[in-house]
């Protein structure tokens, strides 16, 4: 495996062509060149190049361009879509329950396989087939799971002592939906997902744009 | 107003500031100094007094720091929370219908009046509160509600003409959940929350860790 460096924004792009690919091969194409996926995806043709070639040795013909399916081979690959990561999910609210019954993530490698909230209401209901237990049973459950990566829905207060439950029951990954910003030990990887600061940089851009015009 | 430019990071970061000194207010606090901000978010407190001087002409007192109230009424006007933007959804499955009942948006400043899908079996209920009509009436009532913002959580495939429908509309801002990267004319705000790419992110760094131990 190579031992390249991908950046964020790299590495975010992939599932998208993965995804274009896949919609490609299912209206029949065969091959695909740089130009057009980056036509398609309003990426350039270099960008799209560069970011095919850091994940693949084998290059395009000339002409035809790459072979469709052999590049999403590679992608699921690349993104670890083929051996799902066992998960679990805290806090199954409105948000939460969205995420356990999204179609998705199997697809994407992700395999849900407890829910744990608070609510003695939802103790006991499966969520989109996933399972909701206790809080109290966390770390052993998780633990027994063989959980990598927990996902953390809760609201803003419970979440940072609920992804340190969950690191401690062996998690090393954190994916975090709650609207504050999680510390965690050296070691484990966390990604946040805050909406409250993805719409606060889609209101202050119309705003500016509002005023430049 | 200043016209500072602001990072797209710096941007995220005043929601999550802003969510903690509510909790602070809460709690009773009537000053906070950037040191003790930036402690319990993970900051440096060089990044907290640089971020907030950039919002806020007021600077603190040199032992007390800056009042709590007076920080989150200045990061609300900047933010735009007290005036809210006219918005509306267009596809009401799960992911749609979380966000149509997530609750803190209001207090966001984002006012969702309508949703969309083409179901016919969710024409006419309401999602949280949102009354659910049918895509044909898209143009004609996001005009008639001035919506300033479309929030895109359709499918892949229907993603790029619902957003382009909005825009027809008159929204300037659109705000996509769906797993594509969509190309919008100038002038029109994207921000993409793409939940497959936040994955492959996290997916990837645990995988290198993994390596390198």
């Amino acid at each position: 495996m190579r031992q390249a460096k991908y950046s964020k924004n790299q590495l975010q792009r992939y599932p998208v062509y993965l995804k274009y690919l896949i919609g490609l091969r299912e209206e029949g194409a065969v091959y695909v060149s740089s130009t057009r996926i980056g036509q398609a995806l309003g990426y350039s043709e270099e960008q799209v190049r560069k970011d095919l070639q850091a994940v693949s040795e084998e290059g395009g013909r000339p002409r035809k361009g790459r072979k469709v399916e052999s590049l999403i081979e590679t992608l699921e690959a690349f993104l670890g879509y083929r051996e799902a990561d066992s998960a679990i999910l805290i806090g199954a609210g409105s948000l939460g329950s969205a995420l356990l019954r999204y179609p998705s993530f199997r697809d994407m490698g992700l395999d849900i396989k407890a829910a744990f909230d608070v609510d003695p209401r939802k103790i006991g209901l499966r969520v989109g087939d996933v399972p909701v237990y206790p809080m109290k049973d966390l770390e052993r459950l998780a633990r027994g799971l063989d959980a990598r990566i927990a996902i953390v829905c809760t609201p803003a207060f419970a979440a940072q002592s609920s992804a340190e439950m969950a690191v401690r029951a062996g998690c090393r990954g954190i994916w975090s939906f709650a609207p504050v910003h999680l510390v965690l030990p050296k070691g484990v990887v966390l990604e946040e997902v805050n909406l409250a600061s993805s719409l606060a940089v889609l209101a202050h851009r119309l705003d500016s744009d509002a005023m430049r015009s």
